[in-house]
């Protein structure tokens, strides 16, 4: 049994991947070994069933499956799930379904098509009442992906309006004003500071951090990475965190790449050991054997950076 | 018990609304009263769970609820239900269940991203395979919405290829020249005819009649138009088809408003008695007094013109 | 000389194309013809270089000369030239430039990108600072193009700041709620009313002109029911005008198909006698024989309706 | 006076920053000293009026000039100039006005709408046809700006049927396997092997340096890093090459989030002293303090790892 998710909120809440068997089936056994494997990279939480990776991909029944296996097994560590839908009335089913199962709140991006400031004040005041005042939520803010700008100000309303919000999480690009812009406006007496947490698979994780970020909401393959870096911030090691950072950004930014990252990312998980195949349920793409020298080549890269930094292969690999 | 759908479908299958109470729920007793008010109107089939409408808003279960609620009442008219989805294992088992439910064929649009004509047809090439060689499907061409355009050649690559590809949901615009192309395309000695019904509201539909389609795939809330047209058609009546067409063309262009559209065509069937509430579920438009009386003053005018022209009302109404 | 565009300001000002001879140069001659073609149908003004039509596929001398070609003709008939561009410097060029020429306004879209209800309302800020205070503007609302919605509560910021601000280009879809969300926000003590002239090729001017329009900023290429239906409306005679734009509505609606509407304007006011060839410069759709036959068969269509109407041919056929 | 571009073009083709004055005027002397900064840094040639940047916010006649002024400063480097446009006539206006001026080619992206494979080949046979067979043309391939993905098989043609198509500029994303896949494609007996310069901000350079790629074509304000990392490659020394572009990976991250990029590479090439005015044409993002400081200690970090390495300072700086 976790606690509720709180303005409080730091740390990393990694993004995790959904395992299948080659041929196509959820793969329970695989979600216990990387949820694992998360928990010993020093993961503080779990989000689950976001906007990206192979969620939607899932049906109805194995989504609450996949939430359940991993709340069972992931201790005290919180869990989000997104619960975003077309219709409000499932993102209130849901919402209310993942809750009874332990999750500490969930997680809603706007649907594509909101008008204007008070459109999305609007359509989150609905989300608010369908959920009811004892869900905490998460505003997902990845307008790349669902085509809708949220304006700080806007945020602001929320907030001071909805106890229930506590989380941002942070994907907007470019976003390093944005972020820097509503901690400022938190100055405000009477204003809450919300928790911020970044995504865009961390690319900019220190220039975030060093401008009011809690932590990262992200699903980089090596978390253990995400864990330091935020450590380190936490302790005041800003220089140190980003040179930490900078060794393995050429695997952030290989990460990254849309269409095929989510093919890279279940590659170096399935290379690790936390999950018995790297295989997407179709479609998805599938490597070739250049793309799997080239990811071979990097990794070999990193660890002679990670070696010659005197880096400790951490626990996890 | 109905049979398959095949190339040689023809007429009006009709997009059903899905019917809501006041509170939100879904309301099995409207979809029972809705399905009548079709079948009054002289609809020759059904298509359920489409792209457009409140499909997306229901739970899983729902939707499977609907299917078979519509299918029990149908009688001998076939049913397509679309079943696009993210993943291609999701489209195998809703198609394979709607099917075991009764349905005659299901409907499948390509998702967004897709690439080049290679894309298009590597992706409806797994969906047969997935769906296996007995299950008969339409190829939702639906660009407006998925971004994703036909070529006619790669529709033909499609048609050739795999026999229970069988029918076309016409729906691009501009598309009276695509139309026009296959069907000179099917001239080609052994490639097969197949069926084309149309959409966009058949705001086009006397010009797509001419040009060789087969009927119409659309929603208006007065069917039975779109049934008269048809048969006049049959009939070799195209003249008089389009004077009656045009006598409708004054609302079916008012329906056809992005956003509100949805919420105008149920008003209609609610104030036709097809359904007991005209609500949509949330997040949804609702109309203003001013839309209302619009409405009826637009079917105030429509009244007089079918009085005029000498038509009589209809059974349905 | 004629006076400049103020919030007075109604009617028709027709959205002129831009005509080229077969080997597409530009054709002077034709522009005079097509003047005064659109004079005799009645228009009270000339939108020229829109967002929609060939004026992108001018040259920036070609613009201008076709400005002052038309401006030199147009008699006391105001002229409004669209000047929106990706700098604001070349707004400000542009806009000094044609009002020296004669112009009695300039058209400004957003850029596509604008970013929440502030963004908008900062760029039209840039905009009105870089034309001075004397150059009337128009709006022009067009999100189906450029992506950007226009709250009303930013434009009533907009007009309540910016005396040069008159007129509003209301092609929203859909856009009858807004506009009459328009006309009641100026009922406020001290707001100012300001000229609405609708779009969307006519589609739904009969509703809009009831909701408050002033009149039509569009292409189609009968002005003359244009025109009839706005001075109908002008005298009260609403369901007049209905009728009357009811017979044209079969055309107004094959005319806004996306794509090909333009071709087949062009058509019309070539067989009309307006231009001498209905050619586009290149890239551009060119028609079929069987678009050419089923434009032909919709003309037929529309005399006959007229006839039987009692409407007289008009002088400018 | 220099050749003609070639399919043998290899090396750093610039993407020219515009520069302006503090009141937003073009300025021609930071013109000549950014020419010169980019010469001193090594590139082997230019490109003029890409799609990114600020040459749309140029009038007509200052494109022209800002053409003339770099050609008459590039000694041999070739330069290529952007002439996409919506109009065919302009492009080939364009496109003959810049080679009379001494440009080496011609860069032209495709047009937002071009519908399926054939749509593409088409239009560029247009292309190819207005410009004549004389213009070396680059096939721009940005779809993240364009909305046209380019299928490797409709490049081929477009190769194997205009000897003018010399070269690709590459900046799909994902974009690795294609590049691969056109190298691949080109071992088919009797089909040119084109250059290919890649773009992206150089983000993913060694990899695609590695997969066959004949060096950059984008802007990151430390060309000289651009220059080396080609060189290394050119010398067999990939390895080195890679450890150089990690050393400069934060900033090439840094540089392309979208929105601000351009504003922080105008600030370096400003703090370069490459420019007398980092300004951008209105509307245009502007530093704050907070971004200068970040970008300060960004840049300081660099400096350091240079040193660290052992990498001298670069004459340029």
């Amino acid at each position: 049994m976790t606690t509720k998710l709180t303005e409080k909120a730091r740390g990393v809440y990694i993004i995790a991947a959904t395992p299948f068997t080659d041929d196509g089936a959820l793969d329970l056994q695989s979600v216990d070994t990387l949820t694992d494997f998360y928990i010993r990279s020093g993961v503080h939480g779990f989000t689950l069933l976001g906007m990206m990776g192979e969620a939607h991909k899932l049906a109805a029944e194995e989504s609450i499956e996949v939430v359940k296996r991993v709340i069972s097994r992931a201790g005290d560590r919180q869990v989000i799930v997104g619960v975003s839908h077309a219709g409000l009335e499932n993102v209130r089913r849901l919402g209310h379904e993942v809750m009874v199962a332990g999750a500490a709140g969930v997680m809603v991006a706007p649907p594509p098509g909101l008008k204007g400031d008070d459109g999305i004040y609007n359509y989150y005041a609905q989300v608010f009442e369908a959920l009811g005042p004892h869900i905490p939520v998460v505003y997902q803010d990845y307008p790349q992906a669902t085509g809708v700008y949220l304006p700080p100000s806007v945020f602001e309303r929320l907030v001071d309006d909805f106890e229930q919000l506590v989380m941002l999480k942070h994907e907007d690009a470019p976003g390093l004003a944005k972020l820097t812009r509503i901690r400022e406006g938190e100055k405000k007496p009477g204003r809450r500071r919300v928790s911020i947490l970044v995504g865009n698979g961390g690319l900019y994780l220190p220039q975030e951090m060093r401008r009011g970020a809690d932590g990262a909401m992200t699903g980089f393959a090596w978390p253990e990475m995400l864990v330091q870096v935020y450590e380190l911030f936490a302790a005041g090691k800003a220089e140190e965190a980003e040179d930490l950072f900078d060794i393995y950004l050429p695997l952030v930014r290989h990460e990254v790449q849309p269409g095929i990252g989510l093919a890279l990312r279940k590659e170096v998980l399935f290379m690790r050991g936390a999950i018995r195949s790297p295989r997407q349920r179709a479609p998805g793409l599938s490597l070739t054997a250049t793309d799997r020298a080239e990811l071979g080549s990097l990794i070999a890269r990193l660890e002679r950076r990670l070696a010659a930094s005197g880096q400790h292969k951490l626990a996890a690999e």
